[in-house]
């Protein structure tokens, strides 16, 4: 691991994504009694950060990889991240979904070009439907966050938000799948000076939170759920290493919370997050105690929610 | 009329309000084959570019007036604004509201410190209780539009807008009592370089677009309704000169225009607007022949909306 690694890595996915806003809400900083920056990652292509791993692996595949095309297995950002990135790159993109996934999902999957496959609703069938499409066509499988170039990719979010703000004292992601607070703690420890980075979760789903805890994977009963669906996953073996050695804590919110933040944010701060966002709002407001007079730079994972079926009465 | 004045307004109201942020959209550019930059009033505070004429209207008070207090009458932004402004500058602010506006409206007011009062839900019901309140206890009335003061105010969302982006081509707003428009177009004349102001109206209240056909102030259908609710109002005589003087056309759209140009800032954007905002987005997207290879400036004007009553399906 180097620094030069991920400096790479942002050059290379620069000219095809959005450098993202900053934005400052007056409002939430007197709430927390700190100075929060939000790197606006729900004004990312595509609507979350998912974006940049996506484009980043993409473009580390070698010509003829990219002219099998790839694979991926995911019901939520990184189906329509694998698809976008796949039609600007010229790349074609198989997509694995449950067959429960919302129709609203596989649209927009479908608009951006990606195929669908449909898998019956567990991982393991999931799995080996992916499987069996890479044994037949040659595919290159892409994982949604265990993957080091989507970790790398998913880092820049937070080397453009250091770059803007470089005295920074905390860095604050959600955890699902563990690529994006990965990410972001690599980030941190090579282009910040003495940043710390911290995870937030749901309870339900607090997989990550007790993995540290074990020192080794955990996993989430399979009838948890939490309304921050995007988090229901769990860590991989390539990101839990980095997770132990860079991430300092692990923060857990309850639903309530995690609708209250979210509410807060929409109504406002008037830009719409998705529940997974709202998680890392949530915990700094749980937390505000630890964060106060600090400077709080929150990566706003994504804004892709449905809007006729909205989280907040769930 | 000078540009002095509206700079002095412009001095005298940025320690009170946001200097709020303009955002650009690569899709909606895309879409439109224009250069649209969007000065975001919907994170100004309270949430509307109101709060910024409000400021103004209270600090060119004298000490007895603002001792006095002030009242207007408005079931809508404007009622929030002169809350909020009066809490902020220790100004006693007294709302008329009709017995139908909706319970969050009349919340947003109460949280703001505003006072209500009641009348029966006509315009003349109002006014008779206005000025009832205003004969009794000397309130000063500030009117939510058609108010000098008022659209210097409005007029700096503009100035701040074309100090940042001063080759703007165009200026393109909603258009309801006036004043927001007013306070463009003075702006673009004052500020700008050749700027030309465009208003944006739903053709179920196109009142002003009427009344600049005629060439004096034209009203709408008592029954007449429209999504973007905050725009039923009607211009005055005190802004309906400067828009006859310094506003090039207005653009009617229907509401089907207006809340799919919502649906797409929402979904598309990730930012909340209300749907006056969506008007002018409509306008835009309606008229992007006219538009196109355009820099156009466009104010947001606002983004209260009840999560629990979204518009989309109205």
């Amino acid at each position: 691991m180097s620094k030069g690694l991920l400096t790479e890595a942002y050059k290379r996915v620069a000219p095809h994504i959005h450098c993202t806003a900053i934005l400052q809400s007056r409002l939430l900083n007197e709430k927390v009694g700190a100075a929060v920056f939000l790197k606006c990652e729900n004004f990312q292509k595509m609507g979350a950060f998912k974006m940049r791993g996506a484009v980043h692996a993409l473009l580390q595949l070698s010509e003829a990889e990219k002219q099998a095309g790839v694979i991926t297995h995911s019901s939520g950002n990184f189906a329509q991240a694998i698809s976008l990135a796949g039609a600007i790159l010229g790349i074609p993109a198989h997509i694995v979904m449950p067959k429960n996934a919302p129709q609203v999902k596989k649209d927009a999957v479908l608009s951006y070009g990606g195929k669908i496959y449909e898998s019956d609703n567990t991982a393991t069938a999931r799995e080996k439907r992916t499987a069996a499409l890479v044994a037949l066509h040659g595919y290159t499988f892409i994982h949604p966050s265990n993957d080091l170039q989507v970790i790398y990719g998913n880092a820049t979010a937070a080397i453009e938000l250091l770059e803007k703000q470089p005295d920074v004292d905390i860095l604050l992601t959600p955890v699902g799948g563990g690529g994006l607070l990965a990410g972001t703690a690599l980030a941190a420890h090579f282009f910040g000076s003495q940043v710390v980075t911290v995870g937030a979760e749901p309870k339900n789903v607090d997989d990550a939170y007790r993995s540290l805890q074990a020192g080794s994977i955990q996993y989430n009963h399979k009838n948890s759920t939490t309304i921050a669906d995007g988090l229901r996953t769990y860590l991989g073996d390539i990101n839990f290493p980095i997770i132990q050695q860079y991430v300092s804590e692990i923060i857990r919110v309850s639903e309530n919370e995690i609708r209250d933040a979210m509410r807060f944010v929409w109504e406002r701060m008037k830009i719409i997050i998705e529940p997974s966002s709202a998680v890392a709002i949530a915990a700094l407001m749980q937390q505000h105690k630890k964060f106060r007079h600090k400077k709080i730079g929150i990566i706003i994972s994504g804004g892709n929610v449905d809007l006729d079926n909205l989280p907040f009465n769930i």
